[in-house]
């Protein structure tokens, strides 16, 4: 663990420089990961508008008076949070942020294209092995961004408010397997009762094998088979003998802070769960195995090509927009000639400064 | 060209293998890419709620009206369109997909993690080559989908609607950067005046070099340059001789059609300046060199590992999560055996239907 344990300036300081990839960050970075220190990671995430900052907000907050330091990563684009830091003021204070056991750190979804959960991977470590005991992570929910979420953390929280069609519709598209725990916010609303329980129906077309519950035959063939694949590993199945987790829906109304309290402890249960059935170990490994691939892919294509190995990328590209070839058969002259340069590279100093291409 | 040309049944058909990637797509793909066709392909993306749907109706309307053969491509999961898709019915019928000159196409963005873009790209020149004459992308307003419909398209709307306080901060956040011109939709709403002109002032600071205006130093150093590097590419320095394009703000009201006939002719104004500039065959150059990228590290990452080859992932995942290595570190072991695996890999023929890492 390093020294700089919740002095918040230098915590804020060794991430700037990790995020900004200065050369300090070598170190950090390396320190951080041979630490090996694992604490819950708690993705949160949500349509715009579903309430999501105010709901973390009372999350940390809980977290924090029960004595632990609770740190808050802000990815959504659409956050008070890191809207605020793309306009300069990196800390926007509220309940929560202005505890003294919770830091919150925004991260710009730019300038990372698809490197973005890379660096999240990164702050997350580096959070890790200062010593902060729990990590909420705060995401837009929209497909990708909900896989990466997912990726990152052991315990997602799909937040959805009722009313809102586009929401259903969102909710209908996909965020409806990426759920741990599935909040519905503004529970004072009318219809909050009604969008519960469309919620709970639609999981129980998601999650068949439950007894007395269809089995989800309108969904395309291709798609259930990746849904139940991701599903199964995640939480079980409920066809088999084993311990399976059906992810429960719990209405909130996060501005008054009505049971929150409740979907605390819903989180802490599925966490308890998955400990117990050995699924946090295998959650984990998947996510450094998704770190290692990302890595590796980044690194090839930063791969400086020597002069004469073959047409440049723009000139591959230039074949394919003429329809001189197609792009598969591009890639292949491209990797080539990136395999034969890589294998050839010269030092052998892994540096994670150096930028990828995915950066 | 395909002799599929507007038989939709047809079409559809060839698209379901194209996307399923069933052994025919392999001939159809290729076939495709070497017509070499290009046609305009329009992005509209912005936050759920902002009535993207119903203005991309609009715009599709218009342009088949004017005697296109006009297809439409949904991707973003909140869409009525996509969301249909997921429950299986995969055609929502509304005005403009009713026209026999407009064809809409649902893609999911689940199955896809890492490679929805190079799914979108796939299917929009398969349109192409089937003589679709306009192609429209409809998708959801967050960070990284917005980053890639913007690689994807040649001209970006930017959909936004006043008095959503969570869309303004979506607007602050990053969409600014991304939008050949940007729609103000339901502009009959109160603040709709003073929305235009807030969007108006904030690409003042993101457009500088404009004479009178501030030059924007308000945002980080960072993210400054790298948005500067883009708009530059895209659209031109103000600083320079060289003629720029400065995305208008157009105020439309997409349910009653008010002033949509008018974006329409902005984004005719812009697809112009384009051409006349030549960045239209550079940012399609820039297209296909993503294409290419994206395909060479799926390819490598699925490139089988033979026995013996050094160790697997899991066990390099394991080593990190242990604390043993650092994941650049064990990027760099991956990356050294799935060069050699792929230098000596058997057989040579192409085949852009195996599916790769990223599938």
């Amino acid at each position: 663990m390093l020294d700089v344990k919740f002095n918040i300036r230098q915590v804020a300081r060794t991430l700037s420089l990790v995020e900004n990839r200065r050369p300090e960050s070598h170190a950090i970075l390396r320190a951080a990961y041979k630490a090996g220190r694992h604490v819950p990671v708690i993705g949160v995430t949500g349509p715009p508008g579903a309430g999501k900052s105010t709901l973390l907000d009372r999350l940390a907050l809980h977290w924090a008076e029960q004595g632990e330091q609770v740190a808050v990563i802000a990815i959504d684009p659409s956050s008070p949070y890191t809207g605020g830091a793309v306009l300069g003021d990196r800390f926007r204070m509220d309940r929560a942020s202005a505890h003294p056991r919770v830091f919150v750190r925004s991260l710009s979804s730019r300038g990372h294209v698809g490197g973005l959960s890379r660096a999240v991977q990164d702050v997350v470590v580096v959070m890790a092995a200062q010593g902060f005991e729990r990590i909420l992570v705060e995401t837009v929910g929209s497909g990708q961004a909900d896989v990466e979420v997912a990726t990152l953390a052991d315990c997602v929280i799909v937040v959805s408010v009722p009313g809102l069609g586009d929401q259903i519709q969102a909710g209908k598209a996909g965020i409806l397997e990426i759920g741990d725990v599935y909040a519905v916010n503004k529970s004072d609303l009318p219809g909050a009762g009604t969008f519960a329980a469309f919620l709970e129906a639609n999981l129980d077309l998601i999650y068949p094998g439950r007894p007395g519950v269809n089995q989800g035959g309108q969904r395309a063939g291709q798609e259930r088979a990746y849904a139940n694949a991701v599903l199964h590993r995640r939480h079980g199945n409920a066809g088999t003998d084993e311990s399976f987790w059906r992810p429960p829906v719990v209405s909130v109304c996060a501005l008054q802070g009505d049971s929150t309290e409740a979907l605390c402890r819903v989180v802490e249960g599925f966490l308890s769960w998955q400990r117990a059935t050995g699924r946090d170990g295998s959650r984990r490994a998947e996510r450094f195995q998704d770190h290692i691939r990302r890595l590796a892919s980044g690194r090839l294509l930063a791969q400086p090509l020597p002069a004469g190995a073959g047409p440049s990328l723009p000139q591959l590209a230039d074949a394919v927009a003429q329809g001189e070839m197609t792009p598969w058969e591009a890639a292949e002259i491209f990797l080539d000639a990136l395999s034969e340069a890589w294998l050839r590279r010269e030092g052998t100093v892994a540096d994670p400064v150096a930028r990828s291409a995915e950066d």
